[in-house]
């Protein structure tokens, strides 16, 4: 009988977002009159901006046409959306990126859990904790990690724990690491990283040979435009970093399905005999062979991101959700709950109150005040005693939330 | 520094579709007059049906509303998507499936190249020769291969060969293998599979404990109905098949983007220390993992494809492009090439003339025809001396295409 890949049999549980998910539907079924606030996954609620709709109506119409027709998209992505990615998220910031050095593809999800395949085997990874899940997940599935040990931890992985004493930002560890993955502003603690902080990881991965995977997934939630919203603002960081970038929480294409990574051309791995290799051509490679391109549609929708009505559009739909995450933060600030985060992310991330557990917190908010989070401890061992709250709402269920949170939690011990 | 994939480096060169791109893109620029004629890869040509772009401007709209937004898909694709799909592609053909066994992609090329994940990395893969490169190229860079040889062939791997004698239809080979990729109606050549012949490789799978991965891209394009469309037509099928569909060829949907795997729950692979595991929920461990569903635009635009409109519409299309193919095939065959397939798929293959190498007889269809066709040996050693001509073009182009060839070449030697 064909043997299986028995990695992904070290991991534990099912991926988190589905757990959380049968809690809710089995909670829902046994009381179908509970109205349930979704603070929990990540998922945007404002509809597509009407300059993005519109782009979408103007490309399915050609899509009909015998002389608008598309086919097979190119890999990497159309012309005119590479060179509005390059002119409005980098040139504008003064970094140069080429246009074949940008990959287009249908999620950040799906690059941040494929991009492990292009490094070897016995790379040893480095991931904060807590962390976004795919990262470990996918590296795990690879076999690049062992078992996981009793605390959740996985043997092989170098761990930087993101804590209130270090502000949830990790500094680059004492001993070496081949990959490591950041994420700022970050998913799940809602912390950004400094200019200063990001050098010294861009000094970090030069001495130590090491690259860093950057998810800047959520840069457009940064409200303070001295912070740096690329890598390649740190200069050296061409020739260390790869960064992705989504659209899925800057313009709610979440349901669309639309993002890129980039990889400058000086990006090198190595290999067993010395030769030094472009990780950008063995990306190229891996999209060329496992993947067909973003439809024509979702790019054209993309592209209309860029045009003055889309920034101001979808500017205000981050807007909106950034003002519903000041609420969240003051409002359980103000009941004594200790928050952090939703300054420049779309995620909080609270102390659970009376030292209760992630999950038992989770359980209690949603069979008390029918709400649902993310425990902390979903996301690592560090995130235990915490949880994540998403701004992703309308502002009357956000309002609702607070009261009912205040109500059956009342101030914390 | 960080080690690479190097198995990534056993690939010889580019993947092919990349490289006729090139030479194609290189003759253009010496010849900006040439009328190129492209019957290379595999890319339909007609408009979107119109209950297939009416599905999707409706989509579009309620994706602009706060009612109508939907956000993350499903992982494994909307209800209203796998329903039409359980109900019209299997149950109307006897065939149960269960909506938890059918998993909604992006394509399947993703599919077929990702499907190796699951597997162990010491599995034996069987492949036909020629071949879809990424049944091989993702399986070369997982390193479940060793090195090619100066045939191009890769240590490990058992080769099927299809030839004429043959009729391009490989037997169940006489030893064992853990896992057999199959296409049928096949690309690159255009073959189908009889019943009876499905039937002994599924003997073949359960007598030796392997994984049948069933690629079934093409089957809209089977005119006969006495011919299986699924291998699940076949009795045992379930316990030892995957099988993979797209609506590419079969609703125009290259530039779409719309696919689906079924996985039976019965299907097992086994680990080293004896247990049985579901593949099925191996593969949607992945699917969570690294995926994040099917755009909603996408999935609505699928489901047209299921109403009776849609099922006219598209049916038009698929019958224009096997007129194509009759065309190319008899008029090739009247001017005395040796034509295969082009009955039951959107495939010929055909041989070259002359005994030229297949890169031969691209590079003069390309300079003295300005056609492109895509080269067999690019699918596989025992493609040398064969020739992949699609029917995906205009009637007009094929016309044209099918005077230009009897023009430069006349009677083959």
């Amino acid at each position: 009988m064909a043997r299986i890949n028995e990695h992904y049999r070290k991991l534990q549980a099912g991926y988190l977002f589905p757990e959380i998910g049968r809690r809710v539907r089995a909670f829902q079924a046994a009381h179908p009159d509970a109205k349930i606030i979704r603070l929990g996954i990540g998922d945007v609620t404002e509809p597509l901006a009407p300059a993005v709709t519109e782009a979408m109506h103007r490309a399915v119409n050609e899509m009909g046409t015998r002389a608008g027709f598309r086919g097979y998209p190119p890999d990497s992505g159309y012309d005119f959306l590479l060179e509005a990615i390059r002119v409005h998220d980098f040139a504008a910031r003064g970094i140069e990126v080429g246009l074949d050095e940008i990959f287009v593809s249908d999620g950040a999800k799906q690059d941040s859990g494929n991009i492990q395949e292009i490094f070897g085997a016995d790379c040893r990874i480095a991931l904060c904790d807590p962390v976004y899940p795919v990262y470990l997940d996918s590296n795990v599935m690879a076999g690049r990690t062992g078992a996981a040990a009793a605390d959740g931890r996985f043997a092989g992985v170098l761990y930087l724990p993101c804590t209130e004493a270090n502000g949830f930002a990790a500094e680059p560890p004492n001993e070496r690491a081949d990959v490591v993955y950041l994420c700022s502003p970050n998913n799940p603690t809602g912390a950004v990283m400094s200019r200063a902080l990001l050098e010294r990881w861009v000094r970090w991965a030069q001495a130590n040979d090491a690259v860093i995977v950057f998810d800047a997934a959520y840069e457009a939630y940064i409200t303070d435009d001295s912070l740096p919203r690329s890598i390649y603002e740190i200069p050296g960081a061409r020739s260390v970093a790869i960064e992705m970038r989504s659209f899925s929480k800057r313009a709610g294409f979440t349901g669309v399905r639309c993002a890129f990574t980039v990889i400058p051309k000086e990006l090198m791995g190595t290999t067993a005999s010395g030769p030094r290799v472009s990780l950008r051509d063995l990306w190229a490679r891996r999209h060329t062979t496992k993947f067909n391109g973003v439809p024509y549609v979702t790019q054209r929708a993309a592209e209309a991101v860029y045009t003055p009505e889309g920034k101001k559009q979808t500017g205000e739909q981050v807007a909106f959700y950034l003002e519903n995450a000041r609420c969240l933060r003051e409002g359980l600030g103000a009941a004594g709950f200790t928050v952090f985060g939703g300054v420049h992310a779309p995620y909080l991330w609270m102390r659970t109150p009376g030292g209760l557990s992630s999950w038992e917190f989770f359980d209690r908010l949603l069979t008390q005040a029918h709400i649902v989070g993310t425990p902390g401890s979903g996301f690592g061992p560090s995130g235990e005693g915490y949880f994540r709250l998403s701004a992703f709402n309308s502002r009357e269920n956000v309002t609702e939330a607070i009261a009912r949170i205040r109500k059956a939690f009342g101030q914390p011990e």
